[in-house]
């Protein structure tokens, strides 16, 4: 078949055209590209049934123009009125913005995207600058009952972003991405809700240089999207980073916040330990969008030792023994690795291939030793913290998985990972061109129910011919872990693929999974929530969503399933 | 003025008659006791002006037998009907269990109790067997309107037990006290609300003989209270242990719970990591029954290592120093201490006579190198958890004390204080019997505002004649901590004690501090939250309160202060 043993694919390398739908789905920077090795593209072919001539011409790339059918739904003086507000250069009606600001990054909005399919418009881009003019802005569309969605980075994986009902859409990080304070003392910074994933840490890291700070830091929170994410959107859809494991997620890491609702605006109370009632701080996290908009908050910080750093490789021969090592390793109380990883055995296969371990020596001693392929599971991780602290985390890491039959692989394919760990979204695009789609849906599980949940999602995908099915583990906690699919498959029809999707979310609520670990729920698995949740729980999201926003204005339509209609 | 050096007071020693009052106000075991040694003895005298000859004769000894002058307001067909969910031998319509169930901990109860002062009682105490029950408890309250009020092992100091509506009290250790189930590999307890403390602790410990466990367990939770206080207090109060700061605080050990609500009933789902919204457990956490009753809790526990323990105490030069210290040690991830506390100067002097290190070699050394009395500062603490982890703990801590200028004291007193440290409230009784009251107020804080709290509320305190106010801070964040303030004074009037104590919390709230760090805030504190936590956030719990409870038959009467009234 691979007649051309030096065939490359033309995979796109320049930046897509401005206006253009591709400059919208595609990944990140707009001259930023990582296009799959060799290794990978012949698996590719191997695992989908293509061969070269596959891949000699791309379809639907999504090099059009991008233009918007639905109609502007407001009036000319509302228009006018949010002018007033945020001053005309900072309010936009074009076709463009419109679909930019009301799109996220799902594999659906892409493939809708490239097919030039209409999503879901806001009628207005609106940049607010200061929390007073969001506070006029909301207060302002409560008494008009136009909607409000925000949009920070963009990342968005569900459908977070959609403007179901139209209305404004509010760009947090265009203006409202200052450091408001430092304090050294406290160990935290109060930041703007649109300030960037890395202007946030490059401040933290540089703090002597650029806050006064008697010490470097590290805000400790770094999820795939890291470089096109905000601070606000990891907070209100409960975000976690690669890092988790020692750092906490998003929800353990936000000491305070403010708030605009409709029904009011508040900052709630930055003391660590309280016993003063429900925390409103934690009532807030997670909303969505849904109650109000986040305009600041304090976050925890941590000293910035990447000298102390430890880094560490192993091969599990089977994914029980990596999973059994992991639970013991996060349970043994002898401090938290930071990374931590275990891919199963189809993400192994292609992960040796991706970061270029297949071929080496290390891969030739792997199967030597008699770790065998589709059997075999890779770890990588990280320890953080003091020097003595990440010594003894790393021994004690190597001493449980050697008792678990692992072998140690240096540190080195960890410091390759952390090269190119937030490159890997770009692949998406190259295999998307030529009718590949790569999507992920991820789940919390408890350690008990973890193989359950791991076969019988993996059975769903795998029961279609030539899909591929790469899961791994990735944020630990004594009482269980998150499990992250990544489904590949030859297909160009959504319809196909939305039933393909709901399928795969079905079988992680049917076999006891959590709808979302950290990609939060936006309007994507909302349907799911009542049935999740249990409708007496969704009604006191429901009792808060009537306090915040009685007229359904803060992201309606679906988001976390509390306003749901049929759609 | 002390002619006779022999004299001891005739402290009491005797269980208290069953039906008095004193039976009711007194701590912990009818026959537990621990008087003031003869140091803390002369003392007291010294510090109160007083002399043997006002330790002759007690007052207000609360020796009658408790008689309650509020008529039952319940209907008897209403009292027949608990009597049918429960059976007859399970509701209580005796004065002494009316007062009994209506009674908490603070010390304005226990002057009340003592000088016949009536307290607010409850018509009805039912002990509920079930969930079961209590499902047909709280549906009939709600349609009859009859207020319920839930009692767990006593020890509010909040005024959280107080039956200010009337009504039922339901108890809950007398049957809701057993284990439901627990899971190993996730490392999780499911247990009824109504467990006391040692019992979950002793199960958790025994687990392999009594769980058919490999590991033994430990729930990291030891409060003051702990031999008096059950599971379901230390949760819906946000409780914190005295090992709270590195196995955290009960909000943070809570995975998920069963509520029974006026408007239903649900249980929180137990994922550790999940992205689905605003958490409907987190949400739960501190309503003091204002919500509904909890009836059960799946806890995160933790591996029984006691071999492990390292001890270490440290005399430090200044307060300065030892919070300077302390917030280095904290912040210094290399793991965090459990036990860790620093004595301000005042708390000091006086520790170093009860627990015995006033006489010793070590007290002539340490005043030999020149840390001065009411200057000096003690520090004692632990390290717990995997050998090497505990070892480096004690370590990086010595190092950071020494820098500070401290005195290492080997673990030997904390030994001391281990064995004795639910004992020193009893002492408290011995005070009260010679007219001295003894009470405390707490409060969580930032590391920037620990010293302006501090001050602000001794110089108050202080500013009151011949009375002391020690304080100190046990519970440590990377961004705060706590500060405990126990106050001791010659008094007998109840009034003037209710504005000495009010002026106390004034003092905290006007100085930045939280109203509570982990006592909750019951009645007592009611009437400062929402000047505290700001009425825009005060709404937002009274929507909760509203969702749950629209009749407002939940811990009625200004409990969290959600349904406050002039009262």
């Amino acid at each position: 078949m691979n007649k051309n043993k030096n065939f490359t694919p033309d995979w796109t390398d320049k930046p897509p055209k401005p206006g253009t739908a591709r400059s919208i789905f595609k990944w990140g920077a707009p001259d930023g590209f990582k296009h799959p090795n060799h290794r990978l593209y012949e698996a590719i072919k191997e695992k989908f049934g293509m061969d070269d001539g596959d891949f000699r011409k791309k379809i639907y790339e999504g090099n059009e123009p991008v233009s918007c059918s639905t109609g502007i739904r407001l009036e000319t003086r509302q228009i006018e009125r949010f002018k007033e507000i945020v001053g005309p250069d900072n309010v936009s009606v074009s076709d463009y913005d419109r679909v930019r600001y009301s799109t996220g990054k799902t594999m659906e909005e892409a493939m809708k995207l490239r097919q030039g399919v209409a999503v879901e418009v806001n009628d207005l881009v609106v940049h607010p600058r200061s929390k007073t003019d969001i506070q006029m802005i909301v207060s302002f569309c409560n008494q008009e009952k136009i909607p409000v969605y925000v949009y920070g980075g963009g990342s968005s994986v569900t459908k977070g972003l959609q403007c179901i009902k139209g209305g404004v859409t509010l760009v947090m990080s265009t203006h409202m991405n200052r450091v408001l304070s430092f304090n050294e003392t406290n160990q935290t910074i109060t930041v703007e809700s649109g300030i960037m994933g890395p202007a946030y840490e490059s401040i933290l890291n540089n703090a002597p240089e650029k806050l006064d700070a008697e010490y470097r830091y590290t805000g400790g929170h770094f999820p795939q999207s890291f470089q096109y994410s905000s601070v606000g959107g990891w907070i209100v859809t409960l975000g976690s980073g690669q890092a988790s494991s020692y750092y906490g997620d998003m929800y353990d890491i936000v000491l305070s916040q403010e708030y605009i609702t409709p029904t009011g605006d508040f900052r709630t109370l930055d003391f660590p330990g309280t016993a003063t009632g429900p925390k409103v701080n934690d009532i807030m996290k997670g909303s969505e969008g849904t109650f109000g908009v986040l305009v600041n908050a304090t976050l925890k910080i941590f000293k910035y030792r990447p000298e102390n750093r430890r880094r560490f490789t192993f091969i599990f021969p089977t994914w029980e023994a990596a999973v059994d090592a992991s639970r013991e390793i996060i349970q043994g109380e002898f401090g938290k690795p930071a990374v931590f990883r275990i891919s199963d055995p189809e993400e192994t296969d292609l992960a040796l291939k991706m970061y270029g371990i297949e071929g080496t020596p290390i891969s030739r001693l792997i199967s030597y030793k008699g770790y065998r392929p589709m059997r075999r599971c890779l770890c990588i991780g990280t320890a953080e913290g003091e020097k003595n602290f990440t010594k003894n985390v790393k021994k004690q890491i190597k001493k449980i998985c050697r008792k678990y039959g692992a072998m140690y692989l240096s540190g080195y394919p960890v410091k390759n990972w952390e090269h190119g760990r937030y490159l890997d979204p770009y692949i998406r695009e190259d295999l998307n061109d030529f009718g590949i789609i790569s999507d992920t849906l991820e789940t919390g599980v408890t350690w008990d129910n973890l193989h359950r949940l791991h076969q019988s999602v993996r059975e769903y995908i795998k029961k279609r011919p030539r899909t591929v099915c790469m899961t791994h583990a990735s944020h630990f906690y004594p009482q269980g872990t998150n499990l992250y699919f990544i489904f590949i498959a030859r297909m160009n029809n959504i319809d196909e693929y939305l039933e393909f999707q709901e399928g795969i979310i079905d079988q992680i609520e049917k076999n006891g999974g959590s709808l979302s670990h950290h990609h939060g729920v936006g309007k994507m698995i909302g349907p799911w929530m009542e049935r999740h949740i249990g409708t007496k729980q969704m009604n006191i999201l429901k009792a808060l969503k009537k306090h915040f926003d009685p007229n359904n204005i803060m992201n309606p339509g679906g988001t976390l399933g509390i306003d749901i209609e049929i759609r």
